[in-house]
């Protein structure tokens, strides 16, 4: 058992803070589920786990992919994995993960077909939402620019369930020079506001087909008119009802599913259905 | 000035409680985007407004909505209003409000197409975002059963952004019952789980063209059995990258949105396009 004073605990436990994380290069990983795809996805960037009994009598399996991965773990008690965890009810188990962001020209590489870029989302739970929802709709990869919030923030890496650790992820880009990169990796880039035109109707017209660049602005105040012109389409998730506008992490799953399905294309029905 | 013992301000301090609201079917709508929705929507059931001077001079055509429909507006200081405030950072005004929710068979009565049913939402944030996501994609109407989160709870109220009084919301509903009397005004009862078909082969083959009525569930756990055998079908968001799920409100946004398209059916493109 390891004491909350040790070493190595007070390590993990200044990485709530994001001045210690950008030092370190390091973050944590919260809860069996994030724990677990960290270890299956990106066990390289594992430095070290933290369990308590209980959790590691409940899922052994967890501790064992740990071992696989040549991870040292480490016991706790319940105590001191609350005094590093930044949940209330704290699930047991976490990973001090170094950083796992790519730069873009990398995680456009393999020719990616549909990206989403954060601008200006400063929630670190909406931030972490756009990630999940866009790992779940094939996303090739996930920028942040550099007026977005830390992917790394505890919040937002727990919103992604796990998906952080599944597809690539930029951090701190500027925004001019990731829309440039990703128009010369043959995106179009496409932002997502109230002010644009209406996405079924572009998704009628087959402009959702090629590869997509969505950007997604802030929740508040949604994107700079610079963004906005910068942009080679402005589409708006047609309001039907009389909502003023969408959630940021609903609307940017409307629009991602949109775009993966137009990049599908489904074959036509059986004949006589 | 008001003091923050006065009576009123007591009255309105002890809706923070579920208990309370269901005693006096009240509730508290925080902010002005919700105040003013209430004022405008639903001014019948707004029974008092509390506001600070600074806020009522910076935004006096709030006050005279109150005023256009005689609802008492109270001036309190900033430091009353945050005692009642269940926010952190109190916006300036909040308004008493009466129950907004209808019976079943009024929110049906005017031949729904489209209704968003929560069944075992827990989570106030989650319920509120839903209910925010159907009315912007046209739902005729939101329906909570007895097992999900009290619809006004102050974070639901809060995350609906002004959409709790836009359209009928049911509140505590028997699933069962429910399901009947959503089948027998004619919609089919759709129920959102990963463990469905594919919603964008069941959109292709015109399943949702219909009048439908959307069961969404638990975050965490989804749906029980029970519950999917008494829907007329069960279909679920592709997942096309590694994700394990969506976040709930966003599932619900794809699903809601999907029905919309399919019910709106556009026109074909121009010819030559």
């Amino acid at each position: 058992m390891t004491s909350a004073r040790s070493p190595r605990v007070a390590a993990a436990r200044r990485l709530a803070k994001r001045s210690f994380r950008s030092a370190d290069r390091r973050f944590l990983a919260e809860g069996p589920q994030a724990v677990r795809e960290a270890l299956a996805c990106t066990p390289d960037r594992v430095l070290e786990v933290l369990v308590t009994d209980e959790l590691a009598g409940r899922l052994p399996e967890l501790v064992g992919l740990a071992r696989d991965a040549r991870v040292p773990v480490m016991r706790v008690t319940a105590d001191v994995l609350a005094s590093v965890a930044q949940t209330v009810t704290p699930q047991g188990v976490l990973a001090v993960c170094g950083f796992v962001d790519v730069p873009l020209e990398q995680a456009l590489s393999a020719g990616a077909r549909l990206v989403a870029v954060l601008a200006n989302v400063r929630d670190p739970g909406n931030a972490g939402t756009v990630l999940r929802a866009a790992d779940a709709a094939g996303a090739d990869a996930v920028v942040l620019t550099d007026a977005s919030v830390d992917v790394y923030n505890g919040k937002c890496v727990r919103a992604t369930a796990g998906s952080l650790f599944h597809l690539p992820v930029v951090a701190g880009a500027p925004a001019a020079a990731a829309f440039d990169a990703l128009r010369a990796a043959g995106l179009r880039v496409v932002a997502a506001d109230g002010k644009g035109r209406d996405l079924d109707l572009a998704d009628r017209d087959g402009d959702l087909a090629g590869p997509t660049a969505w950007v997604f602005g802030n929740e508040a105040w949604g994107l700079p008119d610079a963004l906005l012109d910068m942009s080679d389409d402005v589409l708006a998730v047609p309001i039907h009802g009389r909502a003023e506008s969408l959630n940021l992490a609903t609307a940017a799953a409307v629009c991602l599913y949109a775009s993966a399905r137009a990049q599908r294309a489904l074959p036509a029905p059986p004949s006589g259905h």
